[in-house]
């Protein structure tokens, strides 16, 4: 990709003169969302490991360090955990299984640089990763990922954990950890009573687990879990060591529903591109855009319409604006939004404070 | 984005040997197609633009030039067109409205190192170009956008065009070339009699509205419409003068449905990184696939059942397949995979003969 302009030309100039489509963080509005988390688990024993996955931005990672009440970084994939490591970052999850012999060498690579942690749900995954860390001379440390009704990865909760466990702790290169279990299964759901019901069950199993592995000698002294949705009904469940939330800090027009406390603090600046009568068509589609959880919010038109989304255009109706205006879309996924994005812009009272890189965008590896 | 491997380093060596989840690019398909459509337009007045936000890799639309057949390269983008440029390429059309006094600029200075087309369908743009233009001292090419039936950007067919092409052509700095109508509404229609009436119908009011043009002195010299689901309905109408195809070079699993003469010359290579029972779970989810259109096809397994397709991860029902196994993942819709991914991996017979970059990749101003 090109980038013709120089962003850093753009720095204390005022909001209207970026290039649309771009993504504008809310810089008081991240700040509230970063405070208000980080108050939150300021006297809990459990604390805070923000995800990367939702924003993809190193200098956001760090923003999120320096709030406090954080343990480290998660991320989703070995690609991410590099460029974290790149940019300072010295303890990190990889919240995901790493699988095969090249991932497992630059995992091994990695661990000699920094604190990381891995999660594990297969006894082939074991031996490889431990393989790998003898090589490099490097220790990895495992956390053993339990099912824990998500239904995806992760081994099912009791004896079959217990069993990859050992294997873990058997390992003369890896260092059992502790236990992941992503009540993933229930972090969206609207309702807050059956959400915590959820959370709760699902807890249980995990504690539970842990209590066998403890009766076997087997410490697991970490226990991460939780997302936004969960924060306060996972975070407070003993024996939950972190949470690991992400969309809070930029948060989306999903997680708004749920999650009013945060503000939405970042969105998509687009442009009128063409409009007739009550129907406009701004020059951002799914490329762009996140719509897994529906089409994008029209900040200021709350009887605007979105029509569909294409790949490059969003038409929508009842909104009253010309060919050149500026529209505000808040787009109902933040996570598959900043990944389509290699830069974000920090703005305050209208004036661009800073342009920061999104490092991990592209980073499927 | 950090690339640990040196990606020349993996040219040569075996397909299995990539690191996943990655682009797979079949070179035998993506010749078989190239030639098909280029043989089908050598013998006929129109000719094929084909479209580079299909793919977004530069080097494949230079396969596609060299094939012959073409009058240049259609993109969606500025910022595409910069990238085509930058890699030697001296024909395009910017299919879109190119809105925005900065984007003006760069479009005008682009239009003084080749030949550049924009589509407009407002006054205001025109004018907002042709200053552009004069200021850079370059003149631009112009074609209209004409509303076929669509109800996205363009003009109304008939008299709207008429006055709109007559400020074009009394525009200092701008050529009027003529006019673009794109039956979009129709091009992914399973029916293929629907296909072809909607196509027809659509075609006719382009028609209908050039020939207005030309009475009133306005010689619309080139007509640009259509695309992969119309190439053999709209490219055969009388006054078309090229069409915009650019899915039948890579292909996808939705247009496969409708055009089986054309290949699937590019499939995702993930990797099992967790399996329980008949249950695996893919590495690549949104943030690698597009999903607009649907889930992907399991090549190999025409049982799967894809449960979803999450961020990161895609859960498969009814295949037998271990940790660390690789799956080929047909997504439904090319376009919006390609733009997530850096590179794609040329392959002839299961080795590795190229890594093509993907430079449009996030080009969205």
């Amino acid at each position: 990709m090109t980038t013709p302009a120089d962003p850093e030309a753009l720095v204390g100039g005022p909001l209207d003169a970026l290039t649309t489509p771009c993504v504008v963080v809310d810089a008081p509005a991240l700040e509230h969302n970063l405070r208000l988390l980080a108050d939150y688990f300021a006297t809990r024993h459990c604390k805070l490991r923000p995800h990367f996955k939702a924003h993809k931005c190193v200098e956001l990672a760090r923003r999120q360090l320096a709030a406090g009440s954080v343990t480290g970084i998660t991320c989703a994939k070995l690609s991410e955990a590099e460029v974290l490591v790149e940019g300072g970052i010295t303890d990190i999850l990889i919240a995901n299984e790493v699988v095969g012999a090249g991932k497992a060498c630059r995992l091994a690579d990695l661990a000699r640089r920094a604190t990381v942690r891995v999660a594990v749900d297969s006894a082939g995954n074991v031996e490889e990763l431990d393989r790998a860390a003898r090589s490099a001379g490097a220790v990895i440390g495992v956390l053993v990922e339990v099912d824990i009704g998500m239904n995806r990865c992760g081994v099912p909760p009791g004896r079959p954990t217990l069993t990859l466990a050992s294997r873990v702790a058997e390992a003369r290169n890896l260092r059992f950890d502790g236990l992941q279990g992503y009540e993933g299964h229930v972090v969206q759901q609207e309702d807050a009573d059956a959400r915590r019901r959820g959370a709760l069950a699902a807890m249980a199993l995990l504690m539970e687990t842990k209590a066998l592995l403890v009766g076997h000698g087997l410490a697991a002294r970490i226990v991460s879990s939780g997302g936004t949705g969960t924060y306060d009904m996972t975070g407070n469940v003993d024996g939950v060591d972190e949470v690991q939330c992400g969309s809070y800090a930029l948060m989306d027009a999903c997680y708004k529903r749920i999650r009013p406390e945060f503000r939405v603090a970042s969105f998509l600046l687009s442009t009128v591109v063409s409009s007739r009568g009550t129907k406009v068509v701004a020059d951002v589609g799914t490329k762009g855009m996140g719509c897994e959880f529906g089409p994008p919010l029209v900040e200021g038109f709350p009887e605007a319409k979105v029509l569909y989304v294409a790949d490059e255009h969003t038409p929508i109706e009842n909104v009253r604006a010309e060919v050149g205006d500026r529209l505000r879309l808040i787009p109902s996924h933040g996570c598959t939004t900043h990944n389509l994005h290699r830069r974000m812009w920090v703005v305050r009272d209208g004036t661009v404070e800073a342009a920061w890189a999104v490092e991990g965008s592209g980073c499927l590896e």
